[in-house]
């Protein structure tokens, strides 16, 4: 079993570079605060005896050695980059959990047969630049590099200008690696464990997405001489789509989410019909069926709404994946090891997107889910125990130590 | 007669400071292209021999002086300050038709009885810092200085901060003038005189106003594992407000009018459910029972959809003026004036607050207005021709020279 005090007091102390405003954490990709949080995370691997090595998108890859140098490496991790208003757990259980495995390895003086790498993807939440897990999906061949480094922040900064300012861009290619396996421990961000008392999430599927920008074009004018039937109201126009989309996704129950999380109006003064609206609609599904009936009524109901209100309409997709079945063979071994350490645990659908879901496409994958309080994530609030977190990765442990002997 | 070329070319150099990002512009109050504007404003008035004197709220007065030094003066003039967004004519013409009269006046070797002192308000917009006419509101008794003070921008900088700043808080105690009266010339803002082919608008009325800041507070959560029946999303919320503003407008039609101007939700990324919004609401009728009734539904509705979607709900006034009835008197004179100039008119109803709205509440007042092309305005592409440019003032020349003789 791992040492949870050890992995617990890490934990705290990655959280307090990028604090939040509230308890949580601001550490977003790409930013000084991320640059920390990095160094510290390398400072730990070169303490574990690990060797480090970077790709162009700024991935960090720390590798133990096994006893068979020609063996493929099992890998496990995740993310440290956080939401604009994060949680201290979000991801980072995933990369930490992964060093903890290590530690515990290197105190019971055990050597696998297959070298072990813990990783840390680059931007995986998103938020900075869209879309989500990007490094992990260029790795996994679904984007083009030059396209990651070309993405803008809101100020219109770079990517790749952003990951060579920070000093992260590495030299190696990326997506060169072979893996015999993946495994990422995340905390669930939904309340399904805790509300069952379940202590282990083992996880077969994970939601397939479209985020689709939608930008409504309409006529800047005053909101008090403007007749009401002259005005054409960008602003409205956003409204009646939230609505729409979330109606949409009630209508898809269960196994259907839909929201609009990112909404501007301009100019965004008081007194003047918004000319402009930019909003980004976030629909889910883990049935592909549901996924492509939702999107078609979003993209219908906006071309209704925008017609309706006389308003210019694009659309367009800035993020994507498809549901994903994850790997039955290392499935197989989280579930038998959360049954050896007699954990109690069910079998769940990851909701989040996560870095695995991409690397699925390229080896074989599997998850490990911890509950967390109240199913909140992506909230400073976001709050888990020790006893679950030392679970989850108990679990990861006896899951990598199997994968690495085959 | 004015002289409509200089007029134009007076208001093409003033529309050089501050320029927008299509065409108009963006000098927003307190900011240094205001000081800018002021400055040029300044030395225009200095050149016509005019003495200047300035309040504590920046507002600028400058006077020439008439034959009887104990006759209390025609006030004239509007504001320089424009929307982040704005155009080349709102407000800037009320200022600078006010010193071509001067320059007429002084041209035709005319010295009227009474002084004429033209007038330039400060944050007439009210978009960097609520509410709109702020200036005018304090001088008519409706704000405490202190209070005006304090308002704060996006930013967090304090108004009477701001104004220190860029140089232009003056000595003079705010509302210590008195008037024998004041006429303001404003562009229209609305469709009306253009549609009906009018060369001046006689304002009989002004509408009544309230902007309501609501502020609406959910939970923060992620949008694809938090399930659609534990959601608190403000977001929905203000999208839900925002449809119901829309509503109860068209429900008192004619003679109402609402719209959400400025909305924000936060943390503003795509994959957060919105755990917070800001918004606001501005309604307006010339009816005062209209006005009321609107509100009260505006605020039933905001509780009803706050509890059904389990928000908390803040509703905060954050700007209001009573319907205003000009002074039958001035409006008489300008009414007068553009009969014997044979200009085409009509009575109307300001659609737009106006600081001669609140000058209204403490001295005979009146408006002239002119149309704006396709009634556009709050928008960089507000235009008037320079013939309805000199025409107003045309208006404005006369109606000032009658009241500066009784
Ligand atoms: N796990 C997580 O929050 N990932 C961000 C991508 C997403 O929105 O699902
Ligand atoms: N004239 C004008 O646009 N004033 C701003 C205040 C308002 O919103 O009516």
């Amino acid at each position: 079993k791992i040492d949870g005090a050890r992995l617990w007091a890490s934990l705290m102390e990655m959280a307090e570079i990028g604090p939040g405003v509230a308890g949580g954490n601001n550490r977003q990709t790409l930013t000084d605060a991320d640059a920390e949080g990095r160094a510290l995370f390398a400072k730990w691997c070169d303490a574990a005896g690990m060797s480090m090595g970077v790709d162009t998108m700024g991935s960090m890859f720390a590798r133990r050695e096994g006893t068979d140098p020609d063996a493929l490496p099992v890998y496990v991790g995740s993310h440290l980059d956080t939401q604009p208003t994060g949680g201290k757990y979000d991801g980072v259980l995933g990369v930490l959990g992964g060093l903890e495995i290590i530690r515990t390895l290197d105190d019971m003086g055990v050597k696998t047969r297959r070298p072990i790498v813990v990783v840390n993807w680059t931007n995986e939440e998103g938020t900075r630049f869209a879309p989500a897990m990007l490094a992990s999906g260029v790795f996994a061949g679904q984007h083009d590099l030059d396209w990651a480094y070309a993405r803008e922040d809101a100020e219109g900064k770079r990517f790749g200008d952003e990951l060579e300012r920070i000093g992260w861009k590495g030299e190696e290619e990326v997506g060169a690696r072979r893996m015999h396996a993946l495994f990422e421990l995340h905390i669930e961000q939904g309340p399904i464990l805790e509300a069952e008392d379940k202590e282990i999430g083992v996880v077969t599927h994970g939601q397939g997405l479209w985020w689709l920008e939608i930008r409504l074009i309409g006529k800047e004018s005053h909101t008090g001489s403007t007749p009401m039937n002259m005005r054409v109201n960008a602003g409205l126009g956003m409204a009646r789509i939230t609505e729409a989309v979330h109606r949409i996704a009630m209508e898809h129950q269960p196994d259907a989410v839909g929201a609009v999380g990112q909404a501007n109006v301009y100019p965004n003064s008081r007194n003047v019909i918004p000319g402009r609206a930019v909003f980004t609609v976030d629909i889910r599904s883990p049935e592909q069926a549901k996924l492509d009936a939702m999107r078609e009524k979003v993209e219908a109901e906006a071309e209704r709404i925008a017609t309706e209100l006389g308003l210019g309409l694009e659309i367009e997709p800035v993020g994507h994946f498809d549901p994903v079945t994850f790997d039955a063979g290392c499935v197989g071994l989280v579930r038998a090891a959360a049954e050896r350490l007699g954990y109690s645990h069910r079998d769940i659908v990851s909701g989040a997107g996560h870095d695995a879901c991409w690397v699925a496409g390229v080896a074989p994958t599997a998850m490990v889910m911890c509950p967390c309080k109240d199913g909140l994530s992506h909230n400073e609030a976001e709050e888990i125990t020790q006893d679950w977190a030392t679970k989850g990765a108990d679990v990861l442990l006896h899951a990598v130590i199997e994968a690495a002997e085959v």
